[in-house]
């Protein structure tokens, strides 16, 4: 069973990343805790998620094919909470980038779902989806370079906000294209390679982001 | 089949509308933009659950009658959005009004999701959960004319939120008499008049409300 | 049918404190309706799922097993609402405590969606599952006597947050005690005694909270 290495090599790093980012927050100044809440839920959210999953708990059989729904239930969690703590880099008064923030977080949850969607729709209707989500995909995008960016310069965050921007871009569009070959589209690779790199970039993304957000925030700049 | 006509009727109007409200949005002032990001929002969202039911997804068997969940999908989504935005224009300081905005929230999707459940049962239950549905309704109702529009006046924003109000009051009461007389209750009506009467209350109270809002928000009112 | 005797008993209490809550709120100072709010909503919710509860509609036959899920729909929603409460007692600036709260919520959130998990899982997976939703319960707890506490004390609340917060405290932990000993653990008691204790605790936890809750309040303690 691949679930047997896979998953408890990724339930440990949760683990050692989420006792991790506690003892990191602790010596963060007061007022930028928030990242490290933003860490640690990321990283319990995902490890109840994963857990659930190498129990076979989170996944269901739909239209002849397993669906690892889990999966989209922790993206649709971490996501807006990353985007949060990027946006958190742009402003310091939260409530000064609401509006900005609220559309953020409105395209990714749409993304996510209409992504999950997708997976539960066969052929051809699982591209249409793709596409829908893609949509969804580049308004994140162009809000973060866009007015985000933006943001970020006039208060002069720019290195901190370039830094995860980039970082979080890289990552991000490497996941519809994995979505694209794997078992939710074209089916061009195994679901054991689709797991090792969704699992690859999951730890990047949430633990490998969370480590770069608190030592810009530890730093002062945010 | 009536989805074919119905449904990419409504599909159409959907996407020009999303793209008109990005083309106002552009023009607004800075502060108002929240305006434009919650009628888009609500659009595309509106797209989605369409899409959905345009595919046969967005509907379920259930006690031998077909249920549209994603009618409800969007709903609970679509309306607090609207709910907010009318709160808006009843004090700019969104702070100031928040409690009221929580209140109305919760009582909107108590209202929507009580309507879900009541969707999903056979009778006489369904009868007993649009009462529930109603009655959070009123207090719905009962906020938006009483604390909502005291703050309006005392804002001295009497004249866009009466217009607003009196808008979204008119259009909301039609649901419940739909719901009521459709395949949601008594059966009076066919489930292709049902549908043409959700698409025509939809287009209006989604587009038609974000038009008025957005261009009370340009004339700089709220 | 315990159903009868014990649900009708359960929503007329719901609807009896909803209206007195609601009196009360009228008595308020408008600063502190927020509290009636909370109480209110936390009573209606309650109400709407007892009431499918009580219909047989808030359950599901899963795993050779009567899952009783409208209780967890009722507890993720009237939870983070008490705890809310109880932190708008530790300082009257909402956005002072923003970090605090979003941690509680997350952490309470986690702790019930972890606890259904457990229960639509069969031996020993439904005790790993209390464990995880354990751990995220002694986090909300941490929580609520360390950094909250001092708040309260910065901000001079101690009197009613130190009664608050026991009272919460010595209710919430007989829920993790009858999920092991009930239908979702052990099966040591019966579903009808199961039921008598959630209901004996509900109650207690919802409206005898918010009792204490608007009457501290109303003191202008708050
Ligand atoms: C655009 C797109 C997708 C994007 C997914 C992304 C961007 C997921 C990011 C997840 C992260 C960062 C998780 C870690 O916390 C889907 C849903 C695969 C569906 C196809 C289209
Ligand atoms: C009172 C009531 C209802 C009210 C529904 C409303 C008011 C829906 C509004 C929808 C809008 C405005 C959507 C557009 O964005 C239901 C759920 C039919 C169920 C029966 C009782
Ligand atoms: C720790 C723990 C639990 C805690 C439940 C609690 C603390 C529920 C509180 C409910 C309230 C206060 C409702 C009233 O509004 C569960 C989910 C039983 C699962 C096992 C572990």
């Amino acid at each position: 069973m691949w679930r047997t290495t896979f998953l408890h090599d990724r339930l440990d790093r949760n683990a050692a990343g989420g006792v991790l980012f506690w003892l990191i927050s602790r010596r963060l100044p007061q007022v930028e805790k928030r990242h490290g809440v933003a860490a640690m839920t990321i990283v319990f959210v995902a490890f109840a998620n994963y857990f659930a999953m190498a129990l076979g708990q989170g996944d269901i059989f739909f239209n002849g094919r397993t669906v690892y729904f889990a999966r989209y239930t922790d993206w649709v969690i971490t996501t807006p909470i990353l985007l949060a703590s990027l946006a958190m880099f742009a402003g310091n008064t939260l409530s000064r980038i609401a509006t900005l923030l609220a559309a953020l977080i409105a395209a990714d949850v749409y993304m996510i779902v209409t992504g999950l969607v997708g997976n539960l729709s066969s052929a051809p209707y699982n591209y249409y989806w793709w596409i829908i989500s893609m949509v969804a995909f580049l308004v994140v995008l162009g809000l973060i370079w866009g007015p985000l960016r933006q943001r970020a310069s006039e208060d002069g965050q720019m290195a901190p906000f370039s830094k995860l921007a980039s970082m979080l871009t890289a990552l991000w569009v490497c996941y519809p294209i994995v979505w694209l070959v794997g078992s939710s589209g074209a089916e061009l690779i195994s679901v054991t390679v689709e797991s090792w790199l969704y699992l690859v970039l999951d730890v990047t993304a949430k633990v490998g982001f969370g480590f770069v957000a608190l030592s810009a925030a530890r730093q002062g700049q945010s």
